[in-house]
């Protein structure tokens, strides 16, 4: 499978990356290679992983435990005095194995370790496949406001090798194909229409494509100005629902992809009212949707919890909440002010 | 007083500043503006900035409590909670007013505030105008270990007002002394013989020729690759010696400069011991040093301790540490390694 270039670094396919990694790793002389990864990825990734890392130099495990609850400065503490014990230095890299978690908190880490070490992100979610691996952003939480915490900061390698995607729970599979459909609404309409049409989709060309899209737009707007923003379609809302199943502890958290989803479908709904986007595309996303995601119902009596959350979103200015909508599929408008009713309306009309 | 234009920002000087920064705020609309101060500044800085800043925007106050001892993470998290309970966001300023605590920490913290957000400089002490004014390094300690955990990162301005060092202690204003000394004998002799000649300093010329110096060595090696490992001359064992006084809870800890004004005499007797510096030169640096400061005096016993925490020098790289010695004065070398015996003796030779 072909190589994608990214801003300053390639993301490379299946097996042949491997070569690519003792390459990068040989050139540099590193002193020695960290890595990153949870119980899970030391469980399932890893034993996948270091047959194919080739080297005589000094190797070094980091565990973490999983989850979005661990994605803070806590851990990075952890991991920051973990690789000064084991000596690490400026000439050391660090590879991040695992999910979003690991490779937004491994890349930050990296970024601020004597004001920047070496990364290299081995996705091995579909989510961070699809989504955290081109982009450059890196981060942590603080306290329930994801991704508060972080920088811009690109690492020298993404490796998307198929085979880690056998280790991941349906769930987390599902959770990441919220992104491509979101790939597909906003940018390419064939990627959602195979997503809704086929029983039987061939999971590493939907990979390459989305990471395709994702390199495209990010390169014509790294820092987010406009195009960019296509990326958060559904997030906005979609954040905020998911920062309060986090933090609600009588509620079961939802992954980040049934967040999205509803963000989506919701977002969705505003465009139909806002911009005119045609009712019968919120009908075909919300169809989608409820065929890939359990239903959740948003509880009337939590809705003003989620108002609240949204307004801590990092791209808000002046307190006002800034939407990403559509004024049909793939083509969009930036900055939209929603008023608060209409925008628990789109709740409800999610719930129906 | 002449602006210097460093890398991607101007370091203006004295009352004219204000304008500029009338001038960079107007511009950039920002939403609120954040101003970082310690108890000290606070009390002495801050009623002689505020009525130089002219503008409406929303203003607020952050304090940190002073002290190389709170340049750490926890204080970052409170900073960052702060500002986010102020309600600040991606068009938020915020402004650092303080020594090399606040304005390395404030810097690291608007960096990674929701991916970045820009900040301006304005150093109080003697010691933060000459040395973190330029160069872009910000950063925090981890433990006892300094700037371990940091970037690059520059500030959208910085502003030298010698009207702050009226309210800094003459002890603070000996260790600012220290850089400039440095700059003198690894730059621009001119630099160091007026401090050794002169008894009636004309401090404004000390600052400006100092930050000149700085500007001009980071403009040629903005990554540390050569020239600018100059600016860590005395550093490697200073900050050494520095941690050490700083860890040891039964003795008084030394100013950043006092530990690298000992720094350069023991790096000065290894340069002669290795690279043939002239014996007289050594004697000249440290009979200005030995003229400045108290004495201290290095116990026998805490040598090991101080070799220690050298081999966590953020230049090491595979556990060798890397010593910047001089030929002659104005004539450096880098990458020197230096054995363990002829470090102790430089040290035994400092106490004599």
């Amino acid at each position: 499978m072909q190589t994608i270039q990214a801003v300053s670094y390639p993301v490379h396919f299946q097996e042949e990356s491997y070569k690519a990694l003792s390459n990068l790793i040989e050139e540099n002389n590193y002193s020695t290679i960290f890595i990153l990864v949870d119980e899970n990825t030391l469980e399932h990734c890893y034993p996948k992983f270091i047959p194919n890392l080739s080297t005589d130099k000094k190797i070094e495990l980091i565990e973490i435990e999983s989850g979005e609850i661990n994605k803070n400065l806590e851990t990075c503490i952890g991991v920051w005095n973990a690789i000064t014990e084991l000596g690490g230095d400026r000439k050391s890299l660090l590879i991040t194995l695992g999910g979003g978690v690991i490779t937004d908190l491994g890349g930050f880490v990296a970024s601020c370790f004597k004001r920047g070490i070496d990364f290299v992100n081995i996705p091995t979610t579909l989510l961070s496949m699809v989504d955290a691996s081109v982009g450059g952003k890196t981060g942590v939480d603080l306290g329930v406001l994801k991704n508060q915490i972080g920088l811009f900061a690109n690492p020298e390698m993404v490796i998307v090798d198929n085979a880690y995607l056998e280790t991941v729970a349906p769930r987390e599979i599902k959770s990441g194909t919220a992104e491509i459909i979101k790939y597909g609404v906003t940018y390419d309409i064939n990627l959602f229409n195979e997503i809704k049409d086929n029983k039987d989709l061939n999971i590493s060309d939907l990979i390459f494509r989305s990471v395709e899209i994702k390199n495209e737009v990010v390169l014509q707007d790294p820092r987010e100005k406009n195009l960019r923003k296509i990326l958060n379609f559904g997030h906005t809302l979609g954040h905020a629902i998911e920062s309060f199943y986090l933090e609600s502890e009588d509620k079961e958290n939802l992954t980040h992809g049934e967040a999205i989803a509803i963000g989506m479908v919701c977002e969705c709904y505003m465009s139909a009212k806002l911009l005119g986007f045609p009712e019968e595309k919120v009908t075909d996303v919300k169809d989608v949707v409820v065929s890939i995601y359990d239903k959740t119902t948003l509880l009337k009596e939590d809705f003003s919890s989620i108002l609240d959350l949204l307004k801590h979103d990092k791209k808000n200015v002046n307190g006002q909440v800034n939407f990403v909508l559509l004024n049909d599929f793939e083509d969009f408008k930036i900055d939209c002010k929603v008023p608060e009713a209409l925008i628990i309306e789109s709740m409800e009309f999610y719930n129906q």
